[in-house]
């Protein structure tokens, strides 16, 4: 798969993520929870997780039913900690994807309970009553809830906010951001990969790439956040800064943590050429876009 | 079983949740998070829902260790609600089973991912490596979502909080409750339920059984919080009056409304007797036992 053909691909997947989403985020739901969760996870963001999860599957030749469903219910997940993080007790952010925060529009308990609620849908979603092996459900369902609790995602959030005006040297700033957003980032690819019949090999090669790659995105995350305006962003840059957060970049400097971002996509595309996988194009651009990107 | 054995089955039982979730709840999870989620569920309560989910696998047969994460999981759901619950965006309460509630003890944004990584762990628990088949680890993750999501405890929570202050008629009321606390309740009996073999009749039986001990257990929360005070009950009492929400004695009436509660019941053990089990005594127990409680 050439660039041109990944991104046909990707746009593609793109739109059945959002008609998926848009068919199983409830529009009728009581007093208007169903429309602060769809608010939360409709129509924004670059989707990177669901398309990791779709084009792992695509390279273990995974069925695409399943991993549609693992696609949606990662980004679901990675939707929520947004709209708890930008809650007033957290990041009080007001602007994210250029739009008012869920919690400025819909207020802050309905904000916390559409996290909560969006959460939940992410684990009914993988558990349908028919179309996936429920072996394959409950596989999904472990994967997902142990990226997102107390050792992954969670617990990062919880490091994360425990660093604010604390200076962190490289491994503790890494092992934080192992956890905040590679624990998902790395759950996208395996979930994809469980939902066809990886071989040990290529199982321990998408975990490697998948862990390499999740850091790189933060790492960028990280440079983004000092090198572009907010416009760019959809969101507010400087953020880190002037939050008093340590970042790679404060932590290795600017141009060593660009350095790092190459780096990083330097091994996981060393994984994926290990890996054994007769076509892991889609990954390789997927990994190689997560460190170009300028937003 | 008579009254005296129940007891025994009952204090032998909670004495293994205990277990399990001091050993399932992470003591060491960075910055704290593991101390918050201890905190909001160990130690507490009177774990009602446990014992309902393995009361119902006992009745049809079911395997112990599955019954006890079921039992487990649920609880889990029930206290990350009600960390969240208490935050100052939502009830704002300080006071909870007799101590300062999570976040008076370890600030909000700590209660909120404490919560959020409470949730996780359910699914967390629900799936381990071994030792549950993974088609009941699908079944336990598919019925738990449900019940906590967007249908069932956020939503009804949803409702709750915009109901503030608007007169509801019973048919409202009982939708509000139905899903805000009957659905969690009812799905830990049928989560029960589905460690063992029960026929249909039997699930149709234990699904109408939970459904009304969910409801009974509200309107006697609501009574309660009108004729107890607040050390008997651990919490805040008054607190729907003061926080002007409607209830089943603001809308039928105390009398009323202990009349219902012991029309449920009733419902609840009428379900029991047509169910077919060999002995559903200890869900017969704990059916009076939630209309007879002081606390």
């Amino acid at each position: 798969m050439n660039s041109e053909r990944f991104d046909a691909w990707a746009a593609g997947e793109i739109d059945a993520v959002e008609s998926a989403l848009d068919a199983w985020v409830p529009a009728e739901s009581p007093a208007g929870l169903g429309e602060a969760m769809r608010y939360g996870v409709l129509d924004g963001g670059k989707r990177l997780r669901p398309l990791l999860a779709l084009a792992a599957a695509q390279c273990v030749g995974g069925a695409h039913d399943a991993a549609l469903r693992a696609a949606c219910a990662v980004e679901l997940i990675h939707a929520y900690s947004l709209v708890h993080d930008d809650l007033p007790c957290m990041d009080n952010d007001v602007l994210r994807r250029g739009k008012p925060t869920v919690h400025v529009k819909f207020g802050e308990a309905q904000a916390m309970l559409a996290g909560d609620a969006m959460q939940a849908l992410a684990f009914e979603i993988l558990t349908p009553e028919a179309g996936v092996e429920p072996a394959l459900q409950a596989r999904l369902c472990g994967l997902l809830a142990r990226a997102a609790g107390h050792a992954g995602m969670a617990g990062g959030q919880a490091i994360d906010l425990a660093s604010i005006g604390v200076s962190l040297d490289e491994r503790q700033l890494r092992d934080m951001h192992h956890r905040k957003t590679g624990a998902l980032l790395q759950a996208s690819v395996l979930m994809g990969a469980a939902c066809g019949d990886a071989t040990p090999q290529q199982w321990a090669a998408l975990s490697e790439y998948g862990d390499a790659i999740g850091l790189a995105f933060q790492v960028v995350d990280d440079i983004l956040d000092v090198t572009q305006a907010s416009a760019t962003l959809g969101k507010t840059a400087g953020k880190d800064e002037n939050n008093n957060k340590p970042t790679y970049v404060s932590v290795l400097g600017l141009d060593a943590a660009k350095r790092h971002a190459c780096e990083l996509r330097d091994t996981a595309q060393a994984a994926l050429a290990r890996s054994g996988l007769a076509d892991a194009s889609c990954l390789q651009i997927l990994a190689d876009r997560v460190v170009e990107r300028d937003s």
